[in-house]
């Protein structure tokens, strides 16, 4: 269930003729942690920026730190970040992560071994670091202080950032950042269970419905019964194996986790055309028809056939399994993406049928090393991420926003309660997915309103102690 | 100017039998930071450890995070960490540092190009925090508070691993640690200067006799009268070029740096033997005879033949130019240090001869350039340790003591005012390189004694914090 599974091939701010941003490209050192090997390499890395709204010389500088997938749609879809920039005559940037979008260390030979290894989180938030150094020095803003936003992984990143490099940047806005469970801080039925209350939340029949549903196809597929599982799901290609149903589950999963993580009360093109409140729209339509079949595929059709061009569904195509059981998506981002799931980032989630409504599905420790293993030669390390990053011991860290939205599946694997007077969990009533990251809409709970004036009053206060710290610098 | 020059080969603390150290090994992940290349690879981590005075499960740790050199010369040398065990009835153990010691990734080849890649900073902190995590779980020791203690480079460690893991540690002593000067933050003639105001102090004329002898030195080398050279200083070759004379004047330089950094107030036996007041020994060697080149030969014996047995000098053995200024010492620890010092360390010093006594020789960004890149394939990369260890930006850090003695002419590169009421400079009045960290001894001065003491209450103040917020996590 992470971004950018479907790249967009525009770089024009939808409500603009004009784009906003300038796209440059940065010349980055491959290898922050090797001085031999690749150590003396660049690559170009990928960053859009806006002078617009900026107080020249003088403003504090806005630095999305880029997560999974082509900067652009992160950029497009996190309009906060210049409503905020206007009011506070701020510059804002956007970086795209390392071995994503147009940012390839090694082109198409990025994804091949050994050249991958150089994917990890440390170095990319060592690009960021060096980044916001150089082009601070570049535009003369050395005593702008730098505040650092993400959604999602990208929030991971940027508490990462205030964390490690609080010499960089003064503060963090961290959405929908499940900073706890990646880190092995969480249970693996947790993430499908939340999922799974999204849809009981509109109605405890819409969860039994699609219970009933995939229960229905579990028992065509013990009876091999292929044929009426391809036309009741408008399979293009007849299903063979338990492995081929295996893979529809997965293919089904996926949907309803993207329809609850993107449960936004407008329609959106955030890592594809969602319809306003999916979540309610999968309901009508699970609960429209009397087959529960035709009603399930109708519902993944939702996700899957947004423009209705789809005459059948290549499940394998459309849905690729790998080791981040929420989803990788499709094309090279998700090729960095699954190698990312298969070292530092836990993403153990598991489904079950009893605590979520969907087929059993495990996804354990010795599945994701075999087959990490295989994939990419490597051996997972599940107890890294929370030594080098921190995992719940977090206290003497200061000036970090986590926000969470209390329909999305990832919030329960983020930081929910306040730790500190500057470690400020701010909970979103009806928010999905780091809906305070987008830009202000007329449907918008009140509560996202209100959720964005205190991370704008939060900033606002960073800054300024930033101004201070900085003036007192010999 | 860094230790480790001469390795120990007993590994029994010089005032017990019994050694008080268990010699143990930890299999360390070859590198943090790649999971591909040498990502799944492991190798050996020396480290010494002692549960003498521990309160088995509940008293602290105290960890010493080894720098540049065999553990055990570090564990011989910081006697104030066991005495201190003593008292707060720690768990005492001294890591050593990847690269050094018997800590080779990859045994003799280890010096190779690329295997000396994995030699960095990052790697060596991420080994400590690793390995305490996992000692703490083997041990039963998960609700310990540790604190870190280093001198020199590990005191540079320990103030990083606090800043970068505080998840893992509690508080850092920092011991003499430059973490100014290394960063860049700092004057090239800064070094030199402090290693002559040593020598002044003892007596203005000390210092003149020392500038005198080189200027006579530099003035037979312009008349290529290398045979009165060779006999003035006992040398086992005859000069024959500009370069050897250069090579001489390092030799000489390094004896002085030495003796500054090791002026203790009893002989000592830590990069080398050392006599009591080494400095003030040398000032009166220096005045002692009517020939000066004879003086400034036996001062330099100070340093060089203790013993006694050497008939002649063959400073090209006894002395490597590297990429340290201050000096690298012999062997394999040299190598590694040159390759720190040509990689994330600065110590671009020179020596000037009018802020200084010492003959000119520079070491520019450029001359480093030229040699890291012809020795090691490296290009150095100044501007990175203060974008990655924060330079002098550390006010958001917590519970560290930075102390420095006064006579140690690494203190000005160091942090000596308090930054806040948990960042505590302590000065040492009297104080060469690290005294604190050392043993008990009659000839204390009262600073060092007050210093100590000051220290031990910070540490049980954290000690105290860090067990009242263990006992908060869920």
């Amino acid at each position: 269930g992470w971004p950018s599974r479907h790249q967009r091939t525009t770089g024009i701010h939808e409500s603009q003729t004009q784009p906003l941003f300038k796209e440059k490209y940065f010349t980055q050192s491959l290898d922050h942690f090797n001085f031999n090997a690749m150590g003396n390499g660049t690559f170009l890395q990928r960053y859009l920026i806006t002078d617009k709204y900026w107080n020249t010389g003088y403003g504090p500088i806005f630095f999305y730190t880029g997560n999974e997938g082509d900067i652009w749609e992160f950029a497009l879809n996190s309009g906060f970040l210049t409503e905020l920039a206007a009011h506070q005559e701020a510059l804002v940037i956007f970086a795209e992560h390392r071995y994503y979008g147009k940012s390839l260390p090694f082109g198409n030979e990025s994804f091949n071994i050994p050249q991958i290894g150089l994917l990890t989180v440390e170095q990319a938030i060592a690009d960021y670091a060096v980044m916001i150094s150089a082009l601070k020095r570049q535009l003369s803003a050395a005593d702008c202080p730098v505040i650092v936003f993400g959604g999602s992984y990208g929030g991971m990143l940027s508490v990462y950032m205030r964390i490690k490099y609080p010499n960089v940047v003064a503060g963090a806005l961290a959405a929908s950042a499940p900073i706890l469970s990646t880190a092995g801080l969480g249970d693996p039925r947790q993430f499908f269970r939340d999922v799974t209350a999204d849809f009981e939340t509109i109605s405890p029949e819409c969860k039994y419905a699609i219970k009933g549903a995939f229960h229905h196809l579990k028992e065509l597929g013990e009876r091999q019964d292929y044929s009426k599982i391809q036309s009741a799901f408008a399979l293009c290609k007849r299903p063979s194996s338990v492995q081929d149903i295996h893979q529809l589950n997965g293919f089904l999963r996926n949907a309803f986790t993207l329809m609850a993580m993107l449960d936004y009360p407008y329609s959106t093109h955030f890592m594809g055309n969602m319809p306003a409140n999916p979540v309610k729209v999968a309901c009508e339509t699970m609960l429209r028809g009397s087959d529960l079949l035709t009603s399930l595929r109708d519902t993944a059709a939702i996700v899957y056939n947004s423009t209705g061009l789809l005459t059948c569904f290549d499940v394998s195509s459309l849905y690729v399994e790998c080791a981040d059981p929420t989803g990788c998506g499709l094309g090279f981002d998700s090729m960095a993406w699954d190698y990312q799931a298969c070292t530092e980032i836990n993403l153990c989630y598991e489904s079950n049928n009893i605590t979520d409504m969907f087929p059993a599905m495990t996804f354990t420790e010795e599945e994701r090393l075999r087959y990490c293993s295989k994939r990419w030669g490597v051996i997972p390390r599940p107890g890294w991420l929370k030594i080098q990053f921190w995992g719940d011991a977090l206290s003497s860290a200061s000036n970090i926003i986590f926000s969470n939205g209390n329909l999305d599946p990832w919030a329960n694997g983020g930081v929910q309660k306040s730790l500190s007077s500057s470690l400020i969990a701010i909970n979103i009533g009806g928010g999905a997915h780091h809906l305070d990251l987008r830009g202000s809409n007329v449907a918008d709970p009140a509560s996202v309103i209100e959720a964005r004036k205190t991370e704008a009053d939060l900033i606002t206060q960073w800054v300024e102690l930033e101004r201070t710290r900085i003036q007192r610098l010999p």
